[in-house]
């Protein structure tokens, strides 16, 4: 039977034990949705880099390359995007390339290095991604969290993979999958009852942290789910993402 | 408003964090559950110690001490019990004193130390606790877990307290407690489809070691809800846990 685990934090998990699996990076509020809208919307690729000297220092002289980002949810000094995935338009992204560096998503990115496989998902591409993970025989879905903390969305995300997954297929899950899934079903309940996913991400604390800082409406934009029909893969030998 | 919050692991909160606050400890399969039930049996008080030469030295030559606890599971060589509910009998407890070490509940015990009130919580007590709990002001459902692992039954406690106390006040819940009573509520349909609730946890990490052991029983034993009106507190400064 296929195994598949979800992590609610990439510290529930060691590097060495996503060794050779097919893992999904998911960081829904931002870094993962705005990636797959600046993949969406022509850039060539996306670079994810862990410290804001080192994405400086690797587009210094290089005409082609945008730089992204965010730290504590703003723009950087000197960045030309920040980390809202409205900003990610099609004008400024065809065929350059992205050098990206945020707080969470980043770092799950680079968690997940051993792994034979790392997609970039969210719910602007969850279908997808599910397609994509048809025939896995040993799925991870990676959740970024914030600042250490488990964060709802990303598990909401965690759970409607494996419900998806698990929809069409028998699949060995790990706890924190079948904890996932149950939180799923009970936000698709809520869905039906009338309340639209944005609303009910809205309360998590990624949500509250883009709330504070007036960024509410990406919240809507990372609740479009399906918008896109794609899937980004991250190479870290390459150390880029681009679409599959 | 007061706050609720849930960590399904200790791991994910530092014992600093948990100062000042009222911590219910909880594991399900099976620490907690077996403490509370060594107390309904009359048993005087339990001493958690997190160390199997430690619990020997403490009990030699005081003949009122009882010896109980595991380690991968099973009893320990030379110890009166093992950590199965169904041993703790009141002809075994009367009077005595339980001096108990297991894995993964004795340490959630002790990273709960710095808090203000500490109370030893599993499914056989919850309403008990739930009740004890009304009026407090700054709580959190402290996770055992599984040899560091999230594990779904101690999940399900941690949404059905946050789902009773949200059902009769308002309070402040994070992103854990709302995932865990997401769990519980999903849970809680399937028992109203008719799965009780030990079938459920049965497929929990918790669970299937238990099964692995043949020590099967014990989770029909930790699923019946509300077996104990008791409400046992922790008091670390003197080592022991004793009814309210």
């Amino acid at each position: 039977m296929p195994l598949l685990a979800a992590y609610l934090l990439p510290d529930l998990v060691t590097a060495e034990q996503l060794a050779g699996r097919t893992v999904v990076v998911v960081d829904v509020l931002r870094a993962t949705t705005t990636i797959v809208h600046a993949l969406a919307a022509g850039v060539r690729e996306v670079q994810p880099v862990p410290d804001v000297e080192e994405a400086r220092s690797k587009t210094a002289g290089w005409p082609a390359a945008l730089l992204g980002g965010e730290r504590g949810g703003k723009r950087i000094e000197g960045f030309d995007l920040g980390n809202s995935p409205a900003e990610y338009t099609r004008e400024k992204m065809a065929d350059r390339t992205l050098v990206f560096t945020t707080t969470n998503g980043t770092r799950a990115l680079q968690h997940a290095r051993l792994a034979k496989k790392i997609l970039v998902g969210a719910f602007v591409n969850l279908s997808a991604i599910c397609r994509d993970l048809q025939g896995e025989e040993d799925v991870v879905v990676l959740c970024a969290g914030t600042d250490r903390q488990i964060t709802r969305e990303d598990v909401l995300f965690a759970g409607a993979v494996t419900d998806e997954l698990c929809r069409s297929g028998t699949w060995q899950v790990n706890d924190q999958a079948e904890i996932a899934a149950d939180a799923w079903r009970s936000a698709v309940q809520q869905m039906t009852a009338g309340s639209p996913l944005a609303t009910l991400l809205r309360a998590s604390l990624g949500a509250r942290n883009l709330i504070e800082i007036g960024q509410e409406r990406d919240i809507e934009i990372a609740a479009e789910v399906d918008k896109f029909d794609l899937v980004p893969v991250f190479d870290p030998r390459s150390g880029l993402i681009s679409v599959l």
